[in-house]
């Protein structure tokens, strides 16, 4: 598809367009020009095991070492591009589909993005891995037991769902299936924070995506 | 919302969950880190009016100048985040409103995001403006010509559409409703691809959202 650069090039042959194409910013660029690599971060785990408290902690340290990097979390997600969204099945499924989708134009712009979504089905989250290319996509299995993610509730919802409040809440009356071969597996459960994040930085290191 | 900081500290006060949630990354922080502010450049216009040759231009243009900045466009919307949608008024509207909330994402990530769609109908465009906060969207209308663009005709579309065989096709056989007060109104039916970029650049120097 070539396009034209306008008024006084319109008559000029396909190879100014094609000019105009090359000069378009790539990953590859995007990567040399900051010095590290784009990649999918994508965090998934029952509620209360800690995604997004590890996700926000990691981007921070990215952002320390002067990275560019972005969280994808229900706060931004579920109000926003989602919001016409429930939780049935299918919505769920549209869901998980959409962030995979936007975590790619993220990959794409040269930004290390980390999703932090319950994301219980391996089928939606292989769906999400399948849209980009191999080693572009890192799942991270925030590992707590339920017994532990249970007595946190910090948000009051496994009371809520123990009490029939809410239908279908994973872990409690909607399965989590747990992923069979993450690349990184955290015990968010047993170790503290600075712990977990120090695993996922020493394997985004060991990867090549950013500098030791 | 408090959340846990994981197992050892699980037995602490909300402070310390609050002290981690002060890490959080914020736009402020990334223009301190970036010296330059972000923003949604929306360019609008008909089809062939240069919308996406502009976008990729000024990219790269912000690219050179080492800034943070993405082009989102019908190649990565329409075959990933807006696949499963047509073009009834519904799914255009759709489309338009999660093209909104997706720039949204990158604004907040502290990205210029260049967004390049035809964009016909007012109400959409201004709904997506009305998502953030003034100042960070900034309308720009490719303002060539109808008869330019269907001279021009880079995708073959016009011929198409007066040929029946695209309906509803804007300009065409569907209105475009041309911005009444965008920010930049560009005339890229006369003037060269460096003067359009060079006033859009001028444009965000002027409003203090990149550096002179």
């Amino acid at each position: 598809m070539t396009k034209s650069p306008y008024g006084e090039l319109s008559n000029q042959g396909a190879s100014t367009n094609i000019a105009w194409h090359h000069t378009s910013v790539d990953r590859q660029s995007l990567a040399e020009r900051r010095g590290h690599r784009s990649a999918i971060l994508w965090f998934t785990g029952l509620s209360g095991s800690g995604k997004s408290t590890l996700a926000n902690a990691v981007n921070s340290a990215l952002f320390e070492r002067g990275l560019a990097c972005y969280v994808l979390d229900g706060d931004n997600i579920r109000h926003g591009l989602c919001k016409d969204l429930g939780f049935s099945d299918a919505d769920r499924e549209e869901n998980i589909r959409r962030i995979g989708e936007v975590s790619k134009l993220f990959l794409d712009a040269g930004v290390v993005v980390l999703t932090a979504f319950v994301s219980p089905f391996r089928a939606d989250r292989d769906r999400a891995r399948a849209l980009v290319a191999e080693g572009d996509f890192i799942e991270i299995h925030c590992a707590a037991d339920l017994g532990v993610c249970e007595q946190r509730d910090t948000k009051g919802l496994y009371a809520k769902a123990r009490a029939g409040e809410i239908k279908e809440f994973t872990g409690i009356s909607s399965p989590y299936e747990a992923p069979e071969q993450p690349e990184l597996s955290i015990a968010t459960g047993s170790q503290n924070l600075e712990e977990c994040v120090a695993q996922v930085i020493s394997h985004l290191v060991a990867k090549g995506i950013i500098p030791a």
